[in-house]
């Protein structure tokens, strides 16, 4: 069994992998960091761990967590990352960080949208871990930068349409909706349950964080810059993105048609589920699993393409995608540990 | 006292119109009818109600309707409504119709979206009640067609936009997201808790049928045909509509002075709150109330901006705008029995 | 217009007092104060009161609020209260306090359950305003503890009980079930979206600051000190409490009789509804409203009877019943500004 | 592979044994019946299942299911499971029935509580399948009886106090909630998400049918007869069910020995976990898992004690137990296909 450690495990995605990586059948978590509960066990802060993992939160430090794992997860907040993630790459452990430090390749992007990068450097050699684009090169990286939710609903909606040049790039409008996980577990007023429930808002309109990753791998999709409209809105349930992206198709193309492009793109993908003809995803029927379903529809109206995609925002959006990198990077059938079936209702 | 009837009382607008009334000065309801629960207190289907309004559900005949109400309230399904609404009009009452019988002039389009029109020649003489729009007009009308929730809370978000010949009308893209009362209150599996609840879908994707509704408001604001995408998704939440509008904007304009605009435009509009630049509207905000709250961000980067509106789908999306189209035609201060604060949390 | 003051408005009892004094017709809101929130105006704090509630608010100083207010409520936690409302009744005002502080009329006990007071002699004068059970007192009270929103469950579901001597006192057991609006508006993980969203729990079993309160109403209604089993449960719901109370028939007596017994207690009482025989009630059918629904079963094979009551525990439980005491100490009509039904669904 | 069927899988429990089986090692369901969507693909009705189960309903033909299959699972409703599950008996076949039709040893009562039967003389046969209660003989089982939700959260509370002699059995009070997914999926107006979600109501108080199965556990626990009241409460959750049990001691005895009690009764069973002092269950624990999570309180006070316990109503409460049961039917693991974590958040 190959040890791993989850650092920062006190938050959403920690308790996440946590799931995940209990049925695994080639790893075991040896170590959870925590720096505010340090010395508390992982199951006092998520009870639903209780009697099945008994493991004590640690300091966040990079020489113990090297000692104690041999290949690690960072759950940290962006430039929290940063300040351990080259201390495990020189102890020689594969990193993947599910903050957003890593996953921009130009260093004036990311100060741009984030704050200053103290490993600049390695923007180059991570690798943007979404296998379903870019398994070969996570397959060999020593340092992975998971995606975003947000980012991997969209890219996985409209790689086929970009790769195959087939939509006007100036033209692309993602709508998406996230489930209130994504918020992270931070005791904020507008996490409230009050606040929440009964609710529904956009937010960050025009200037989300995300927009520049997503932005990023569109346009490596298209071969040329890509500007977008992203909209996120908070949507009252705890797991879950639903992403509505409109394109204006350069010629006309039925639904039919682009289903079987779709179809055709990802029939090799396990996690990916293209949807029939009238049928569209929801993401009640992804909940707790890694799959990412899309549907589509092509409107002669207007000529343009609605493509819609979800996923759990904590699993195929975070610690499922976490695991997925995982094994390629590790040699392990990818699916190890993933093919638990949604849980629904 | 004004007497008035609830044709069709049995649904969630049903209830709301009742809810609505009991607080106003000048009309009372003396007559509701459900056919289905012909014989039975209303308070029985509502127990909200109980000893509040004690109404025993009439047959919907229009004879007895007719004796017993001034002025007719019609809440009954499409199709149905035509039934039955040339029947008041003969008998001398003033009618706001909610369902969609008369809110497509053209009887073509009424007929490729819906069924057969039974009364046609209605179509031209019925007014589209959005008083923000058309205040003049349902002033004087004798039947007013109760716009449908979605279009009302599009048609104020642009039309400040479209007016003003601010945007290409070959953009339009509107994604909206409704709560689950838009249903209706009849039993079916897509309806039910554990299908609904932790879940989130876009839905009548291409081919909802307030398509051609919000085309025909949009075009006359525009004053040329108007094509839009329009998605709706169904929200886990009991009431509210938000919609996401994007355009292209002809030529550059802040944020600050789009807002500007929408202040100048709805200044005298109680019931549009025009929100301050960084505040967007959030369905919470407006639950209960029959407010239209808007805001809106203008994106440099694509040149686009997008509209936020958010309603309470029963009350200015149904049985609240019902309520003000009928303070119009009667002759009340529009505002009449619409004063309360939204219900937060 | 009589001048109101709400001193500690930033939670969601003050923003339920200024929705229901907004159309009140005898008061207006012309004070409100947050210290943490000093300077900003409530909308902010509240965007539902955006455009129709323009207060900025204040520091809690007495002097200043005695100035500009007539009367006033004070919605602040325990403990902050008692160090503010000997100030205002010293300045001649009329006070509804909404805390714990001067809720209990034994100073010893409330010492044991909270913390030392610093005003226990005006717990001898205070009158706990439960209009239906104490409506004279409170009449002409100075000073009027506004009750819990439990005990006021609690009390009205077993008062008739109580006072006819229908039940083994020694066999109480009441399991109450809150809305999440309950635990206040206070950033804690706790209390955040993804915590509570589905999910149930009991909490404080045993050792509930409410005991004591529903203990002191329970013994006056029976002429003797009565100890019960109360046990809170949390509701992923925003509004609503329902009381679940058991207790042991003294002799046999039917649903219907008890029922009779009931009904006969609240004939004049128009904020209490007793449901008929096979009706229960439900936390949706008094939302938003000042109503308490009780319905009942006696159970034959156990010799228990089962009363259960739902109010809305911002409104009946905390700022509905504050305003009831009020029009009550002020002399308008014990309904007004109280009317509105219930929003549902 | 042992080829498993499921009888009556078009309900929340059938997708769910769908779930629960598809990681499990040693079976494969090999057929799916539902009759009124005979001839439709599973993934049709359950949209999770997509790509990842590809069986067809077939028609609920005893002969037919027998032939395909090595092991039945009956998943219909009362009245009709008992139409088909001699037939699998005479076949040979080994059947887990999850209705009620065999669950009470009494046919006078089944008859009093249900209708009549038509196998009585399997009641004796059939074991009552809750394997911390009765583990050996479901092993050796033709016939079993899958528990009830509540009754099984209700045993697994109290049957430590009642094996022990600890309490009054004549003081038993069970106050239970259940999420929505137990008022399974047909189309009811009661089950809408409008009508459920932001309520909660008592139900069925004084004569819902799992009184009687409770009482039947109870007292063979206790050995004597036992009469309980069993309350019904319906939760706005998905999954889950807590129930708050009241029992007065028979001698005085601390929330700590209580609970050590607790554990060394449970001591061996992998999915009761039993909480350390100052920890209540909450349903959103065990989301998803087989587990019943228990904690308590002593109350000196009133001499009672209070256990809370909380279990998956669709896992633990109905699909997982009988996984559970076959496996011990057919000699796997009890565990297998059971070890997954509770979904949390």
């Amino acid at each position: 069994m190959i040890r791993v450690a989850i650092v920062g495990a006190s938050g959403y995605t920690g308790v996440e992998l946590l799931r995940l990586l209990e049925n695994h059948p080639g790893v075991q978590v040896s170590c959870v960091t925590a720096g505010q509960n340090a010395g508390e066990e992982i199951s006092t802060l998520f009870p639903s761990l209780i009697e099945r993992i008994s493991l004590r939160c640690e300091e966040t430090d990079v020489a113990l967590v090297a000692d104690r794992a041999d290949f690690v997860f960072t759950a940290l907040p962006h430039q929290t990352a940063m300040a351990v993630v080259p201390g495990f790459l020189d102890a020689g452990k594969k990193v993947v960080d599910l903050s957003a430090d890593y996953r921009l390749q130009n260093v004036a992007e990311y100060e741009a949208w984030y704050q200053k990068h103290s490993s600049p450097h390695l923007l180059a050699e991570a690798v943007y871990g979404l296998p379903e684009i870019s398994r070969k090169q996570v397959a060999t990286a020593r340092l992975v930068a998971n995606p975003g939710c947000y980012p991997t609903s969209v890219a996985l909606a409209l790689a086929p349409l970009l790769r195959e040049g087939l939509v006007d790039l100036d033209s692309l409008i993602i709508d998406s909706k996230s489930g209130t996980s994504g918020a992270g577990r931070s005791a904020k007023v507008g996490s409230l349950f009050c606040e929440v429930n009964e609710g529904f808002k956009a937010y960050s309109v025009g200037n989300h964080r995300h927009t520049p990753e997503i932005e990023q791998t569109l346009s490596a999709l298209a071969g040329r810059k890509v500007l977008v409209n992203f909209t996120p809105h908070l949507l009252p349930v705890n797991r879950g993105i639903l992403s509505t992206c409109y394109a204006n198709l350069g010629k006309a193309a039925s639904t039919a048609e682009l289903l079987e492009l779709y179809r055709d793109h990802y029939r090799q993908e396990f996690f990916v589920r293209v949807l029939g003809e009238g049928n569209l995803p929801n993401v009640a029927y992804v909940r707790g699993s890694n799959f990412c379903d899309i549907g589509l529809v092509s409107d002669p109206r207007t000529g343009r393409v609605i493509v819609v995609s979800a996923i759990d925002n904590l699993v195929k959006g975070a610690a499922g995608q976490a695991v997925q990198n995982m094994n390629l990077m590790l040699g392990f059938d990818e699916k190890a540990g993933l093919t638990a079936l949604p849980l629904f209702p």
